[in-house]
Order: structure tokens, then sequence, then C-alpha cells
């Protein structure tokens, strides 16, 4: 890539979510596990960005992984290993990468310096940040989400701080769309949501989200949605612990599904395409993002498919 | 209508269900109330024939309503009113309606002897039934539901018989597709849900039958999907008290639109496309069936559009 390219790219997401606009595509990846050779990880962001350069993303999200056992008492489908520290990832093998890179911090793992200087030190032009709390709120963490919250505003004003969006609490709480107008006025300017297979779920709270914006006078900020593949009852089963409601239905097809993985990419694509004419017909603006929930090398090949149909849906 | 035609229509319909074979359209009428001065019966029949003639339907149902005041405590939107019996209503004044009619039991109502003369009384070639039971699981009926099923493959063995199918009873005890396969072994040879508003209980409900069916080694049955508009919040909270499930976005989108009755007929529209295509693709027939749950004009005529957008669909 040539670094107008990059420059012209940069612009565009930060840009469109400082001005709350939507329409962009994310893909989102977890950094190599830390267990992993050092001398391996070059080669992986390396096949990451391969991966990844023909498709025509907007940006990057590097999650921050949470050893989140204490939210979820029954065992953990897939085995919790810590992984390499988003940032330190991107600043190491991701330099070749094109786009602005949204940036993962789970609060519950820092000290408030640690965290204080990286606020201080990320360029708002192509890093944008996403604060996440800790899972339970059983949990005491040294920094609480409302302070890391108030330390990104403070420090470094023009860094783009989103916030999580989780639709599943909607359905149970019915008051998520006040914690995202809350996180809105504690500084964040777009959303994230996890991984979504309940659409209901999702329009519920996009709805109650809209029309309480209407109610006070505010304009809503973009809501990234997420979609993954699903090839396997193992991946369902972490899925469903990650706290994703995945309906039955889903589940049976791909259950009985000659091809799992296929049939989970169709529907995928549907949700999406189903999520994004509702955003547009309620004028809220919106984001896609992209990941692959298993490490299985079929199911993240699905993931890039999906998201190449999904920008090719999105920018025809 | 010549009888050419009727004898047509007639064959149809039946001859759809005796082969398990799906793909028509239904349209459901209240009887009017019993209040109602005799001497009108006749107009409002008329009215009703003339406002359905042009649709090409394939059948038309005739509610059984029962005072189901027992089965919620809150207070009924629209109060309770004794209505004609449909099986007289059809004999005296629908006859000049043109394909075989579906005429409910709700058998709580009756004593054994009155529905054993009806069950024996009715002609198999033109008269369909759908035997409810008893609203609340406390009441104590005469004749229980599995009695009057038994009662009608006793005595009248060709009498198409059906059930009801209530998606949103599966989404709180997951077991409704047991459910319509015990009444299937009973004698039923289709379905008739509720109103849907809830995509995902229907599409849940039809995928855990049809995986059952398949385990079983039974054919589906069709199940007839109901669907109707909503014009205002009265009607909505109708619905509700009736027991459907009406999602979060849904009321809001009706709350906040220009046109509520032309939001909710697209609406209903496109989850009728929706059931139909997720049906096709798991290979379960089914049929469709309008109904308007309000008795103001705007609602009813707006079910009539829905009926005609549907029959077009489904026969294009």
């Amino acid at each position: 890539m040539s670094s107008t390219t990059r420059y012209v790219r940069a612009v565009d997401l930060t840009a469109r979510l400082r001005s709350g606009q939507g329409d962009f595509v994310l893909f989102a990846i977890t950094p190599p596990r830390r267990s992993t050779p050092a001398e391996r990880l070059p080669d992986i962001a390396r096949a990451t960005i391969d991966r990844l350069a023909h498709l025509d993303l907007d940006g990057l999200v590097l999650y921050d992984i949470d050893d989140e056992t204490s939210r979820n008492p029954t065992a953990r489908p897939f085995p919790f290993s810590p992984t390499v520290d988003p940032s330190t990832y991107r600043a190491d093998y991701l330099q070749a990468w094109h786009t602005p890179v949204i940036i993962y911090r789970a609060v519950g793992k820092y000290h408030r310096e640690g965290l204080h200087t990286w606020i201080v030190e990320q360029d708002p032009a192509d890093t944008v940040t996403v604060m996440v709390g800790a899972a339970s709120s059983g949990a005491r963490p040294a920094v609480s989400l409302a302070d890391a919250q108030a330390m990104c505003t403070d420090l470094n004003p023009d860094l783009l701080l989103g916030g999580v969006a989780i639709p599943e609490r909607h359905s149970r709480r019915e008051d998520e769309h006040l914690r995202l107008l809350a996180k809105q006025e504690a500084g964040c300017r777009f959303f994230v949501t996890q991984v979504v297979y309940d659409l209901n779920a999702a329009k519920n709270l996009v709805s109650d989200y809209r029309y309480e914006c209407e109610a006070r006078r505010l304009d809503p900020v973009p809501i990234v949605f997420t979609f993954s593949v699903c090839g396997s009852m193992k991946t369902l089963e972490f899925l469903r612990w990650l706290g994703v409601d995945v309906p039955r239905w889903i589940e049976n097809d791909l259950r009985h599904a000659a091809n799992p993985l296929a049939a989970s990419l169709e529907q995928a694509a549907t949700t999406a395409v189903e999520i994004i004419d509702y955003c547009r017909r309620l004028d809220v603006p919106f984001g896609l993002n992209i990941e692959s929930v298993s490490i299985r090398r079929e199911e993240i090949e699905a993931s890039v498919d999906l998201a190449a149909q999904l920008v090719s849906h999105l920018k025809p």
C-alpha cells in the first residue's frame, strides 16, 4: 500500500466517526496467544494482512481478551489463554496495515497509571479505542469503566472513544439504550455490539435507542453490528458461553445442514442486510464488524468471505 | 359464483389438506355479536362476501369465540361479547360463499351431546374444523380437547380436523412441537397459529417441529400462519392480551409511524414472506390465514389488502 492510500483511508473512518456517520465495514481480530513463540508473530500478522488486504475495509479492530471465567460459572468451551496486548501487537507487527485501528481496552486488566500512559500516547488520527468494563459486575477492578472514559476525554480529547452495546442485555433488562446514552454522555462516539444472531433483540435495541435519542433531541451515533460465522456445535456453544443468544432455529439449521459453515455464512449475511435495511429506515447510522469467533482456518476464511459479501453489499 | 367454480375450489383446499399439501390462503372472520339485531345479519354477511369475493382465497375461517377472561387476570381491552355460532352463521347467511369453510369449535363451550350431533352432521367435502381446547388450564370443561378430537375421528373420520399452534408457548416451554405431534397423532391434519408478530418464535417452532417429524419419520402437515394488521395502540394492547408476543421494535414503529396501519401492513407482509421462504427452505407445507383482530373498518380493509398482497405473492 502507498502512504497516500493509507492517508485517504485514515481520514475516512475517523472523519466519519467524528461526524457521526456510519456506512463503514470493520474486521476484528484477536491478537495471538502470549504463548506463541515470538518468532512466529510476524508471519501470523503478515498472514492476517494478506487475508484482509483485498477487502475494501475501513478499519481493523483488535480485541483485548480478559479472562472472563468470572462472568460465567459453566466451563469455557475453549480454554482461556492470555493474548498479546493489542496495542503492542499493532505497533510491532501491523504497521503495514492501511486503515485506522480500533484498539479495545478491557479496563479491568489495567492499573490506572498504565492506562493513563497508553491513552496519552495514542495518535487520534489513526487510533480509535473501545473501552470495555469488567465482564462480571462482581469484579472490583482498579479502574472502572467510568474512570477510563473520563481519562480518555480528559487526557486525549481527540481520541475517538467507543463503547460496547449488548442487545441480549436489552432483552433481559430493557435498559441497554439508556446505558448507551449514558456512555454517549461520557464521551462515546460509537458503539460496537457483540456478535448478533438474534435479529429481534438487535432491532429492539436500535429502535429504543433511536426513539430515546429523539426524545432527548440527540443525534444517534453509529452502532457497529458484529457478525460472525459458526461452523460447528463447539463454536455455537462458545457463542452462547460468551452471552450471545442464538435462536433455536439457527441452531437446528446448523445441526442439520449438509454444510453448516455455508448455511451460517448465508444466515449471517441475511441478518446483516436486515439490520442495514432497518437502520436505514430508522435513520440510525451503522457500521458492520466481522470477526471469526473460532480460530479454525475454515471459519476464519468463511468470516473473510462474509466480510467481502458485506463490503460489496454496502459499497456496490 | 357458479356451482362449478364452487366445486373446483372445494376440491382444492380439502384435497390439499388430505394430501398434506400447503400453499393456500385463508381469511378468518369472527361472526357478529349475538346482540346484533337479526335483521342486520344478512347485510353483514353480504358485506363480508363482497369484500372478500375478489380475492382468490382457498378457504374461509370462522372463529368460535369463548369468554377467555379466565385465561388472563388483566382487563380485556375490548369487552367480551358472545358471538353468533359460526356454524349457524355459515348455514344461515354464508351459503353464497364459494370455498370450503373452516369452522372453529371452542370445545369448552359445548356439552358432549351437542358436539356429537354437530360433528356427525358436517359434510367433509366443504367443511373443515379446528378444535380448540379451553383457554385456561384451570377450567374443567364438559368435553376435553382430547375427547373432542376422538369424537371427530370416530364419528366422522373424513371430516378434516385441525388444531391450534402457539409459537409463543414454544418460546416459554419449548415443547409446542411435541404438542403438535400429539395432536397429529390424535387426528389433526393441519395447524393454525394465532397471529404471528414474533418471527423468531414462529421459526423456532417450525424448525423444532420439522426435525422432530424427521426423527419420527413422519411427514410434517401444513402449518397455517395467521397474520393481521394493527393500526392502533388499543389493538396492540388487545393482541398482547390475547397472548401474542409483539416485539418492542414493532410497537415503537407503530407508535411513531405517520401511518401506523400502513406500517403494520408492510411489516405483516414482510413477516409472512419470511415465513414462506423459511418453510420452503425446510420443506414444511404451509398456509396463510389473514384476519382482522379489530372491528374498525380501516383495520378490516387493511387486512383485506394484506390478504390480496399475500395471495398475489403466493399465486403470482
